[in-house]
């Protein structure tokens, strides 16, 4: 038996329940803007043997609640594990990020791609247990996996890219595999999030990083089909609780209804969209269907000083608007985040004044 | 005088009245994928000894029609010239791209900021006259400048960023100075683009090739606002003749209905958007006003085979819909070009796929 929450704002707020505040996390919010973060690394040899050792990734994974009340924490990994379990063989050069050993863009390589045995990625099962032991209730634990389009660019591609030109390639030349590729990841990723929720992940998050760089149109056919193909595939729950799902398309906000069809809870959003906007679209009324939303304040906010930070925090909760506060339906709320990853430029103590400008400005427009 | 079009099919399609086919120009139609580019810049030594030089400039602007049909010319120009004549010290370093000598970042870098003389600029004015004298009335010439907020981002970065940190941080703390930047920077580039409309540019277009890396909110205060001073300070005519005036914001589909509030006839698109979707939104009636719009296949299409792009093209046309042919009035009307700039690595013969394929379905949605 697991232990029972001292704060399950975050959830509550996923199933779009009332809360006494905004519960807030920050994308990456284990990693290098962290000290203790950089001397565990230092102490792990590398970014995988960090990720691997389930020791260290508990360390780092509980290392920003030990110095934020941040209202959850999402596993220490990386969004590359499923594809290095395929046998791609990934690795992380300094300032150059991941590499594959293997790229995946012909008929061959498409013909020999599979979904992993589960056990090759049994470090991050270890991991989630874990770190889920560890918090002991303190807060939820989020866990995570690419979307299979977001895989997919790195498995063509090899590594990052700023045009994406391998991958959006062959998409164009030969959709036949592009849509191969997608079916084995779409169903990697669901078995892979079963296993991570089996471990004791209490909420599940996709990152389709990559999604916004898709043309309207193969947006819908190359990525919100195969996330909608993961979600059909992954459990809603375990040992009775409800395991709520988010989807986060970094540039997806032009696509947002059509988002909204999407099996899951949470809809993410990266700072171009207007929560105002995004909440009459998909966030529904008091007592009717709609999506929990989470985001979306730009990360360099947090290169300004306190008190601008404060201000565009609170700028960003008004654009929301008042959270429903009524304790017996359901109804709009927000989980504040950030738009993307937090900056390993991040000066820790802004972070600090981020979360208690988001705690106490949402309590207070909670009462007003 | 002015030689009289042979090719009006583009100023007609600005002007939003009807025309036979669609008509197309690429963004940076002439550029490294094509081989006689090449040759011309080997001759020039550099980037800017290139767009320094009156005949260099002349013949690379006019290369990419000797190749295909296309309906308009694009000076060959950089959108960091203004910056440069403002005493930053322009160098474009190979692989790396720009790098500016000076940045933008303090109290004293911001008040030395002036609007530069325009000699500084005559280069620019002497190779849009050059190649207007040189197209004799082929198609029409399309002169340009990047956005106030673009050329920030390039001032105070230094050069290209992956996160925008400095800039966006820039403005978060110190909105003053950013404010002041950008005033700078209006008034420039609307000097900068009068300068070339009478030196023969029959449209000009603002390249706000960075404006969707703001959050919302941002975007309206930091690009969007100066945009429109801009074009405030744009004459809308030369030599009785109505220049029209294309915004094109990277990234900025989320903001397209804002954007119809813009004095200009032109709104760009990157391939994000659904044309369908904006002809709805700021298009216009037949009779009726609304903007033209340009765009916006991903550029990433002209990797798959002729075949393919040729779908693609007709998927792109027909998600704007059958323009208007009303011959005595406006209405809406749809500009062809990528959603962003041809990649160095295109197959120059996939771009004659492209051309053709626009011209013939084009024509025959007219007839149908």
């Amino acid at each position: 038996m697991h232990t029972s929450l001292k704060n399950d704002q975050f959830l509550r707020a996923c199933l779009r329940q009332s809360t006494e505040h905004t519960p807030m996390w920050l994308m990456r919010q284990a990693g290098r803007y962290l000290p203790e973060y950089c001397a565990t690394r230092a102490k792990a040899g590398s970014f995988m043997g960090l990720a691997t050792n389930t020791d260290f990734a508990t360390e780092v994974t509980l290392q920003p609640l030990d110095r934020y009340p941040l209202d959850a924490a999402i596993l220490f990994s990386d969004i590359l594990t499923v594809p290095d379990a395929m046998g791609l063989g990934l690795s992380f050069t300094q300032g150059e990020g991941p590499k594959f050993e293997k790229v995946v863009r012909d008929d061959a390589a498409v013909a020999a791609l599979q979904v992993p045995d589960m056990n090759r990625l049994r470090y991050v099962f270890d991991a989630v247990a874990s770190i889920r032991k560890a918090l002991n209730g303190r807060v939820p634990l989020i866990g995570f996996s690419g979307s299979p389009w977001t895989l997919a660019c790195y498995m063509v591609e090899g590594g990052g890219s700023d045009d994406y030109r391998r991958v959006k390639g062959l998409m164009y030349s030969r959709p036949d595999l592009m849509h191969r590729i997608l079916e084995v990841n779409a169903l990697s990723v669901a078995a892979y999030l079963n296993e991570q929720i089996k471990a004791g992940a209490q909420a599940v998050m996709i990152f389709d990083s990559w999604g916004g760089v898709l043309a309207d149109g193969a947006f819908q056919q190359f990525s919100l089909a195969y996330t909608a193909k993961v979600l059909a595939h992954v459990q809603t729950h375990h040992e009775g609780q409800q395991i709520p799902r988010i989807v986060f398309t970094k540039g997806g906000g032009l696509w947002l209804q059509e988002m909204n069809a999407l099996d899951c809870e949470v809809l993410g959003l990266d700072w171009t969209a207007n929560l105002g906007h995004a909440r009459a679209l998909v966030g529904g009324q008091v007592g009717g269907p709609g999506k929990a939303l989470q985001g979306n304040i730009d990360p360099n906010v947090l290169f300004a000083p306190p008190e601008q930070i404060a201000n565009e925090a609170r700028r960003v909760l008004e654009s929301f608007g008042p959270p429903h506060t009524d304790p017996h339906t359901t109804g709009p709320t927000h989980i504040f985040n950030l738009g993307h990853g937090i900056s390993q430029f991040t000066p820790p103590e802004h972070v600090a004044a981020l979360v208690e400008a988001v705690h106490s400005h949402s309590r207070q427009m909670r009462r007003s």
